[in-house]
């Protein structure tokens, strides 16, 4: 019986990934990874040049998506399908091998992986490596410490309400917000509305090749790519100051 | 001109060290940590076998804190005392010499490293190696997703209010409470007034030897050590859902 093993392999830059993982991928002679189709895929691509020659490669790509919307009951059901019939196939082969599952950050931190996970555990033996995940690489990049002292850290992603949104950025000392993307306009709006638009930065690709850190609201809201994070840095609130009202703010 | 070189170690295990924190480790002629008096210190501790012979060690040992309390002013003032002694000997020192400073987890995320990173800033060339949190070597122990979707993670410090961590408590799916320690039983109390405490684990020293995962309503209250991070699992939100309430609960 052999083992799934899904390896964090961090933000981006191959140094960045542990021994762990490291030690992981160059070992496997199989190798899963999520990828859109026509792309190499990020993870596949933070670990070229490591992987041995014989090792047999399977990208699991994401099913296309031009017909229908993403947030479509159809959609999702697909998606399901997907996950199932790789989930089968990651069973079927872990009977005769260890398989190492490449993940992007960590895995257990808004990561694809799970929805493989859950649908795997039980049936076969699964370890998980953690790896730094793509935010904390990109508060790094941005030469600043993201928290301190008594700071609450909020972690939102870009595809929830506006409204929701406006009231937890302006709660929160220091705020991340992921799945930015194509959510940018709405991200930097509700900052705006939370009177957070000017602390907040913008690192795209952090620690990636093409690496760009701006201030948010220097930013055309034209393209932003998928690997994206925006930030607002705590100022390390002590103890004996007042917090952030937790109350809806005025919309 | 030398630099200082701060490495985050990650969780706790070496091996998930990543390997540029581990080069500059092993390549330090002058390596420098924290801990408290008469402890080896973690961070230390990580490194252990890594750090070369003839490597010049500096311990940056905290105020002792038996005589007064550790949120009073004059401890406060003590504390700035000692950043303000440790920046100016690391700035001498890197006049002519790399110097690295070990970090637990990551330096940038709630680490004492970033009181000698405001001081040195400017003054010297600084590196910052990004690190592993502890809170993601702590929910990858548990052996389940701590988010998915789109889920809110709040990190609050257990040294917060209690009235306040209720009202964060009940407003986030997924949660971390750090600097547990002596703040347990608060913890404790305020996850229960959340309606949370059902959910909540407890991993204490996750990733090192002695890890210990429970579920927090079934440990007793009486000792709990300082690297131990209480977690709540998000449930993975679909868009779709309503969310938590940001509204004070009722106390
Ligand atoms: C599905 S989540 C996966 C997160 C990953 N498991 C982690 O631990 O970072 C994808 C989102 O992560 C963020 N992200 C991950 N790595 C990034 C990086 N290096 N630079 C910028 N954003 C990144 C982006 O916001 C992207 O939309
Ligand atoms: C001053 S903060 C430093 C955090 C560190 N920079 C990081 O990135 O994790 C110390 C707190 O981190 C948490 N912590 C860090 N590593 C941990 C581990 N391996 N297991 C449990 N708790 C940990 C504990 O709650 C502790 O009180």
């Amino acid at each position: 019986m052999g083992r799934i093993i899904c390896a964090g392999l961090g933000p981006g830059a191959p140094d960045l990934m542990s021994r762990r993982a490291e030690r992981a991928v160059r070992g496997a002679s199989h190798v899963a990874y999520f990828r859109k189709k026509g792309r190499k895929g990020q993870a596949r691509q933070i670990v070229e040049g490591m992987i041995d020659e014989g090792a047999i490669e399977l990208a699991m790509e994401y099913p296309v998506t031009t017909e229908i919307p993403f947030d479509s009951p159809e959609y999702i059901t697909q998606l399901a399908r997907f996950y199932d019939d790789w989930a089968a196939r990651l069973t079927e082969l872990a009977r005769s091998h260890d398989v190492v599952v490449l993940c992007e950050g960590d895995p257990f931190f808004y990561g694809s992986f799970m929805h493989l996970y859950t649908r795997l555990r039980g049936t076969v033996e699964i370890e998980v490596i953690p790896g730094i995940t793509g935010m904390t690489g990109c508060w790094t990049a941005t030469g600043t410490p993201i928290t301190w002292g008594d700071d609450v850290l909020t972690v939102l992603m870009g595809t929830m309400p506006e409204d929701e949104m406006v009231t937890r950025m302006a709660a929160s000392d220091a705020l991340v917000v992921m799945k930015t993307g194509r959510n940018l306009p709405k991200v930097k709006r509700a900052l705006a509305r939370a009177g957070r638009l000017d602390e907040a930065w913008l690192v795209e690709r952090g620690t990636m090749k093409g690496e760009r850190i701006v201030r948010l609201c220097e930013t055309g809201e034209a393209d932003c790519p998928y690997f994206a994070i925006v930030l607002v840095h705590g100022q390390g609130r002590r103890p004996e100051l007042p917090a952030r009202p937790l109350v809806e703010v005025s919309l």
